[in-house]
């Protein structure tokens, strides 16, 4: 998950209202759909394949930034997993992507007025710039948003080095909330403390964990002022670095050499099985192919590429011959500019395709809590309760919910075109605690909990194809 | 969690018809409730206790199963713990309980007709008699149930070791319901395979993990027949030996020495404070404070006991002053005979105590997925609907349900005393990786999941304070 967007609820009004024919045809099906989701759960828990691929993924390709070599196995990797489904179609679709590089290992040090140096664990912010190969070293000055740096104004923020430090709030009881909150000091930081004369950024990472594994992620420079370079260190680092500020001077000394090395053409990898009655109409299903370099991409996105992939393989293997084209596409370039998400919407709408959901996971491999409906839910709500009476009694425990709510960022370019967006909500309490870094790795994604949401996913796929939308 | 309850429905309609004057009570009040609730979260995500509580518990004490040293210097730890909370009452009851020993490490080793033995990893039940030092050798009969063991009789059984190898299912959603199914070979296999001659059993351990921990747990001996001694063994190691036996004879050897030694006095311990207006009405909320001897009962119960323990601390530090008494009890022996249980429900009816309701927390420190009432769900659902309604504008993604289903063990024996028995329903697709070995430690509990325990306990106590039962 690299940003969270607002949901938009009035296109969606017409979708939802023609639902209200079909709660009463899914009453007489609730033996059938029992059987069918319960079939669906006991297949994904026991017979899937993602978590296998999962772990090739990680294992066999690790990270897989964009435009990099580690993306292009990627690619071939996912479509050999996806043509191992029988009746499946596999291709692929051209993004042209910004290809940004890291360069050396980052330095951060804090260098106080008494005492020795320290070093601070760190990772360039995505699409950052370079300090130059001698690095730069300058006043370092705390802050805790971008308004206060607005107050200091030039006088207190020229020459220095803005480091921003307000933690990521741990009192609220959504972590995406909290990230929602925080994201800024790392998206808008570098430009608005550049605005002042800042002549660099050390940004404190976003999770509500203290310690010493710093978060990358992308920020966006504002086209009329200088661009500076921008670094993330570790909430420990952040921690410590504010402790040392206390009483004294300090400077920092940072050194990257992160730039934007040129263009390159990465592939969305698409898959599908044709629909049975309306093969023009499409269910898509998805997350993001690329990942940052830190790790392995494993819960961001690795989990909801996989994910997506077993809910072709769980249909397909259960015999279930869908009425619609269920389309299964695996987004380049979610992190670090949305290339493969928009191209996909601008070739939709040019080849008059109709979208009518489209489901994204990207919020990590963790146990699924429900979906977000970019829909209003008062309408939308009575179908999907009417789905959790089918699934309740096989599926005791299992409590899935709908809330309205954003979706996903690959999907969003296709609400122009009015297809329902939705977002599996995997629980996010331990999310932060892997996302954009070296930890997020494959022994970090349960097995039950990633196949739990594949077969969430699968179930709703099935009954938007059974009742339509 | 050591075993699984059936809900007993009759005892508790007047219990929920009794809630409905207050569902329109509870409407004028929505406000403050969502101000308070919210409160309750804010405090256990950034303020609570209850991790630092479970981190000295479990590294300053570690495992502590009934009758050991362990187990007093947890009672003295907890107790401490609880007299740090300002206007809380900290006393204990005492409770006689057997006391088990393991005796030396057990060994189990594989020994083929051709090529070499093969070791097992090994934990011998909890309550089995010991092999004597010599340990046992026979050959090994692989069985997947009771029922088989009955069909075999003693004919194919006697003489031999039994090994039990049914895997607890992993298709089910649920890990709870798949320990359910699987249970009986633990807790019942012994006696049946002595019945016809066996001289031990071995037991696949109860996860749906193929790793190599054994898991321990209790098993219950029939009276009219020989004790035999009984051990599991890891999953791994139950995948190799079943697959060693395919084509030859295969022995057993077994050598444990564990054994009752004695009977001892453990104590409960019990915190509360005192109601403002019904002193003599209590609720109850409680975990068990003695463990299994691998690992450091973290999970299991260590996390139950200090959410427990911090609804006291929450309500307090918020300044709630409730009108009912709110006990929180550490029960003793939950795990090898339930005493501690017991003799807590004898004096409450000894001594008049009224329990309105009691809230165990015995499903690991995992993220809360709601509550299971001992009641009917179609009476008191809209209660809790209303509850969840009062949440949700706040704590948007935090979806608790409330379902009809078993509560906890310790909490059982007031049954007859018509309290409303709760369980706090945690996520359970983890649970079983932990439970009862070696792997329950301090670190494998999430701060955030416990906390939202603790604050979804504490939010439930204070709706029932505040709207009575």
């Amino acid at each position: 998950m690299a940003s969270l967007k607002k949901p938009i609820i009035s296109y969606f009004f017409y979708v939802a209202f023609s639902l209200l024919p079909y709660i009463v045809q899914a009453q007489n099906n609730t033996d059938d759909d029992a059987k069918f989701i319960s079939s669906v759960h006991e297949f994904s828990l026991s017979k899937s394949e993602c978590y296998a691929w999962l772990k090739s993924l990680c294992l066999d390709v690790g990270n897989r930034l964009s435009g990099s070599i580690g993306y292009k196995k990627a690619v071939a990797l996912t479509s050999q997993q996806l043509k191992s489904i029988p009746s499946v179609t596999v291709f692929t679709q051209d993004a042209e992507v910004d290809v940004w590089q890291r360069g050396i290992k980052e330095v951060v040090e804090a260098i106080p007025q008494k005492g020795k140096k320290i070093k601070l664990n760190a990772l360039a912010i995505g699409l950052s710039v370079g300090t130059g190969s001698k690095g730069i070293r300058a006043e370092v000055i705390e802050v805790q948003s971008l308004e206060e740096v607005d107050r200091l104004g030039r006088e207190k923020i020229s020459g220095k080095i803005v480091f921003y430090n307000r933690p990521m709030p741990s009192a609220l009881v959504s972590t995406r909330s909290a990230y929602g909150q925080s994201i800024e000091q790392r998206g808008a930081g570098a430009s608005r403390a550049a605005k002042y004369g800042a002549v660099g950024v050390i940004v404190r990472s976003l999770t509500t964990q203290i310690d010493d594994f710093p978060h990358t992620g992308a920020l966006r420079y504002l086209a009329d002022v200088p661009k500076i370079p921008a670094i993330c260190i570790s909430t420990l680092a952040a921690e410590n670095l504010s402790a040392l500020m206390k009483n004294q001077k300090v400077d920092i000394f940072m050194k990257n050499t992160s730039s934007i090395v040129g263009k390159s053409i990465d592939q969305s990898v698409i898959a599908e099985i044709k629909g049975s009655l309306h093969p023009e109409k499409i269910i898509l299903v998805g997350g993001h192919l690329d990942s940052w370099d830190p790790g392995q991409g494993a819960h961001d996105d690795g989990a909801g590429c996989v994910q997506s992939m077993e809910v072709l393989h769980t249909l397909i293997a259960l015999g279930y011959k869908p009425k619609h084209t269920i389309r299964c596409v695996l987004f380049a370039n979610e992190e670090i500019g949305l290339a493969g998400g928009n191209e996909y919407a601008r070739l939709a709408k040019q080849n008059n395709e109709i979208h009518i959901a489209a489901i994204e996971s990207d919020g990590g491999g963790h146990v699924p809590r429900g979906f977000t409906f970019e829909a209003d839910t008062s309408v939308i709500k009575p179908y999907f309760q009417k789905i959790s009476k089918i699934v309740s009694p096989l599926l005791e425990p299992y409590d899935l919910t709908c809330n309205l709510g954003g979706s996903g960022a690959d999907i969003g370019p296709l609400r122009p075109q009015k297809a329902l967006l939705v977002g599996l909500k995997a629980d996010s309490n331990r999310y932060f605690d892997f996302h954009h870094t070296s930890r997020d790795t494959y022994d970090a994604v349960h097995p039950r909990e990633l196949q739990l949401g594949a077969a969430a996913m699968t179930s709703l796929v099935y009954l938007i194809d059974k009742y339509g939308l």
